[in-house]
Order: structure tokens, then sequence, then C-alpha cells
């Protein structure tokens, strides 16, 4: 049982809302892992790769905290939860193959070491995997859920790489967070809601504190992709911009700098290169658009937790509070 | 309504099994087409590229005629029936970019006209969509059955892409054409006989049904690969042969002339090139091996058919024996 990610960050962060269900945690890992008997060699050392290459594993920990406070079925918990991170691996494999990355968390990425075709059928054998555990939680409304969220990350996907320059980015920015990353953290906190069997209040509280976690999990993404050290962060400082796409760092910039010749030439022609391009990531990383990013995580932090007043006071409810907090702490 | 496909294939085959189920097939069309609210234009601007572009809809068919038969309830069918042409539609879309073909029953390909990025998403996209269609027919065991499949059909893809000169050709082929071709099949015909609340006898009648039909039609799709005009396969003649690919006709070819130097050598090797491979091909196509696979896809039609003996006789009953036939007899 490998779990070097998980402890990797405990020892790092000195975060404590693991322990509550290392146990837990590790019958995710090892649901994940079992690959069905007859299926090629091949699967399931890909699978081990992807596993053993990092990972927070924040999403089932949602899962099993939110699942656990409302005394849903361990076992259909663990179920959901090692379904929901095959999904997130499965859009991670196609990801990487579309962005032609190489390396993710300083490991190299299955496109990296396989061929395009091998990389494709990998991924569409986790999104079949991923499908295949979602049934197992027997859940006929949790299922239905499950391909929603798929068609709608996919959706986003493909707005993303079609996208032209927009009069509205940050309304463009939000919906492309919600399907990148807030729409399966959703069903992460809402999914388990809805096994426990609880009342809509309750699902309703939990989806929207899942939604806010999500948030500000990418908004810090996002930032960590300006300021986080590079070579832990696992990419180039500013990829993205880089490659065009304008996230909320950049968006509080050009909110404060409109009059900026080089945001300007960037929301024009949807992007710029050379020295314009070094320049303006120096004005924005330099700029107080970091620290407006970040209090706007925190925003989404003080709304997910707020969710939590609803609950009985329990270890599990105040671990999905240290849970979200982590998330703007996180410097990786 | 677009019913090309259909049409051409009615008037080129006088096949009279599709009259029955006209309105269920155009049911069918337009659930596929149908793209949820919301997602972006080129995803509905790609399904109808992909669903104007020729296909049989036979898969639909066997859903239609076999619900049809047991009075499953109609809409329910229509839903399974599209998901199934949608899962099979989405296999394409990602066979075609990893076998980097350019044209599929003589329109081009996504690949042709899509990045390698835009042709994975589109691919992932109808997965999901797929499973969405499955999760409205409202049968956890259905949406289960469904998930396995998808597994068996992209774990078969991965086997025949890391395949490796084998000692039991036989047994290869056989398991790569029920990952395939027939695992799909028998969820046609199997899943409308789950839904329509029969008996577990009849149910397995059906899934035999679908399994032989599926198997005669992958032998055939096999035959037309060595025998059929090029520019209606839409594949140069013997394409897979080509690329080392093991298929009946060359199986019987093998079992007949085991002293052949060329067809050893493809055996030992993996593949064959230049004057050998055309000498290869030009021999197996001009032997007793072509009629002999012929031979072996009929004795799946029979058994097929057999399965038919236990139902009341009706039209529907009628029209998946015409179906069976069919598949034996078409040139395209």
């Amino acid at each position: 049982m490998q779990l070097i990610s998980l402890v990797g960050i405990m020892e790092t962060t000195k975060v404590t809302f693991f322990d509550l269900i290392r146990e837990g945690l590790a019958e995710v890992e090892m649901r994940m892992r079992s690959c069905p008997d007859g299926h090629h060699p091949k699967l399931a050392h890909a699978i081990n790769h992807l596993l053993s290459s990092g990972g927070k594993r924040i999403r089932p920990a949602v899962t099993l905290l939110t699942g656990g406070m409302l005394q849903a079925d361990h076992d259909r918990l663990v179920t959901l939860a090692a379904a929901i991170e095959m999904l997130h691996t499965a859009t991670l494999v196609h990801d990487d193959l579309i962005d032609k990355s190489i390396m993710r968390r300083g490991f190299p990425t299955l496109n990296a070491k396989w061929t395009t075709g091998a990389t494709v059928l990998t991924g569409d054998y986790l999104f079949a995997r991923a499908a295949d555990l979602a049934t197992q939680v027997e859940s006929m409304e949790l299922v239905s859920r499950f391909s929603n969220s798929l068609m709608t990350i996919v959706n986003g996907e493909i707005t993303q790489l079609f996208r032209t320059p927009s009069d509205t980015p940050r309304e463009d920015y939000f919906r492309r967070i919600y399907a990148k990353t807030a729409a399966l953290f959703e069903m992460a906190a809402e999914g388990p809601a809805m096994l426990s069997g609880t009342d809509e209040r309750q699902i309703e509280a939990m989806r929207i504190y899942g939604n806010n976690v999500g948030s500000a999990f990418q908004i810090v993404d996002d930032v960590l992709d300006f300021v986080g050290n590079p070579e832990q962060v696992g990419k180039p400082t500013a990829s993205d911009l880089r490659q065009g796409l304008i996230t909320l760092p950049t968006l509080c910039y050009l909110e404060a700098n409109s009059q900026d010749k080089d945001i300007a030439a960037l929301m024009n022609n949807g992007h710029i290169a050379g020295r314009r391009i070094e320049r303006l990531i120096e004005s924005i990383s330099s700029s107080g658009a970091i620290e407006k990013a970040l209090q706007e995580a925190r925003g989404y932090v003080d709304n997910a937790v707020s969710q939590l007043a609803g609950f009985p006071s329990s270890v599990e409810r105040e671990a999905l509070a240290d849970l979200a907090e982590y998330v703007v702490q996180r410097t990786v």
C-alpha cells in the first residue's frame, strides 16, 4: 500500500484532517488499484503509475469526511470516493495528452512514456472504471449525477479549447473553474450526503460547501501558477497565461490596470509573446492582483465553512472546516 | 431528420426488417442528436457530423426489435438504443484517431478535420453522453452492464494495441472480436430483454442471440476487408493484415497452409511488408479461406436464429431472424 503522497502532504503542511480518515483513504487507494480479472496487465501498471504519482486525495477526503459526519454506509463511501478520484485521474490523463505536458507533480506523465493511442485508451479505461465504481455505489440518483458531472467537465474543456477573445472574461473564468474543478468537489460533498439519507436542506448545504471549496482550490491553483515554486508546481511560471488562458490573478490585474498596454493586447489578440508576456507576468506577480485573487479564494472558504454551521458538532465537521482552510493555505 | 444512411442501406440491400422500426429509429436519431442546453455548439456540430456520416444503426435495430418482441416500454427502449449507438460512436471517434484513419464510410473522420485534443475531448463527451443516456433508462442493473461493456471494449483495444506474436491466434481473435463487437451486440439484445421483465431463460437466449449476431457481423467485416470494394469499405484491401492484425480469413488460411513461408514469417515476426505482404494478401483472397471464414459466420447466424425458437411467433421475431441473415449477406 503506497501512501507516499498523503504522507508527504501531511509532513509538509501539518494538516491533521487526514488523520481522521487515514484508514478510509487506504481503502480508497486499494479500491482504485484493484483491476478486474482478465484485463491487460499494462492497465494495472498504468493505474499504479498514475496513482503513485502524487495527488492530494483531497476529493476522497471530502467524501469520507462528509459521509462520516452524516453516518453514511462506510463501504459505499469508499466506493464513491474511489469513483470520484478515478474520474479525476482519467481527466488528467487526457488533459496532459492534450496539453502535451511531460511532467505532473515531478513524475513523468503517461503521454511522455506512451504513444497517443495507448494514452487515449488508458484514459478511456479509467473513465469506464470510474463509471463502474459509481454503479457499485448502487444509487441511480448518484450515477445520474456522476454522468452529468462528466459531461460538464468535458464540455468545460471543449469550451476552453475553442475559446475566442471574450467581453466577459470574469464570467468565463468562473464558468470554467466550475466545470474544471468545482463540479467534481460539489459531487464529492453532495454525493455522500445523498447516500446518508439526510434531508434536502443538508444535501444542499454540502453541495454549496463542495462548490465553494472547489472554487477556492482552483483559484489557489491559479495563484500558485504565478507565485508557486515551478519545481513543486511542475510547470513554468504563469504557464496558463503563456498559452493565452486568463485566470483570476490576470483578471484582477486587468480590472485594476485596464490601461496597461500589454494586458490590453492580450485581451484583444487572445495571446501575446516575447518580451511583452514576460513583462506582463512580472507586472501581475508583483501587483496586488495575487493578494486580491487570494482574498476571493478566502471568501469562498468562509462561505464553505459557514455551510457547516447547520450540522451538529463532530470531529468530522471540524475536519471539513480544516480542509477548507488548508485549501487556501497550501503552497503546493 | 437525416436518415440518409438507413435509406441507403434499405435501397441497396432490400432489407425489410428496418421497415418495422422506421419510426423508432427516427426517435433514436433524435435522442442522439439532442444536446443538453448550454453545451458548446461545436459539440452539437460534431455529433451531427458523426451521426450523418453513414452507420447502419444495426445495434439500435436489435434493441428496438427485441424490446418490441418482448413488449418493453417504448421510451426506455429508444433511450437504451441511443445510449448503445452513442457508445459505439464514441469508440469509433477514438479508434479513428488512434489508427490515424482519415475516412470512414466515405466521409472524413473527425480527426482528419480537428486537432488531437478536440477529437479526444469529443470522444470523451460522447462517452459521457452515452453514460447519461444509459442512466436515463433508470435500471441500475443495466447501467452496471453498460459500464462493464465499456471496460471490456477498451480493454480489448488496449490488448490489440500491445499485442505480441502469439501461439494461440484463434483464441486471441475470438477474444478480440468479442470485446470489439460482440459485447455491445450482446447488450443491445440482452438489455431490452432485461427491461421487459421477462424470465432469465429468455434474457439468456437474447444474450446468446446478440453475441452470435455480433460475432458474425465482425467476421463479415473482416472478410469484407479482403474482398469488399475498397471504396465502399473506405479502407485499402487487407488493411488489418498490412498492420499485422490477424483476422479470421488469415487464420483459416494459416490453418490450411501452415507451410506457406509468407504466413510463417508473419506469425513469427508480427508483420511482413513489401512484395511478401502483397503475395500473402493475394494468396488468402484467392484461397478457400474466405469461404471458410464466411461459413463460420454462417454458423454464428444459424446459432443466433435458433435462439429465437423459444419465443412466440411475431413480426419482430421474424425481423430479428432477417437481421441475422442480413449480417452475413451484406456487401458493405
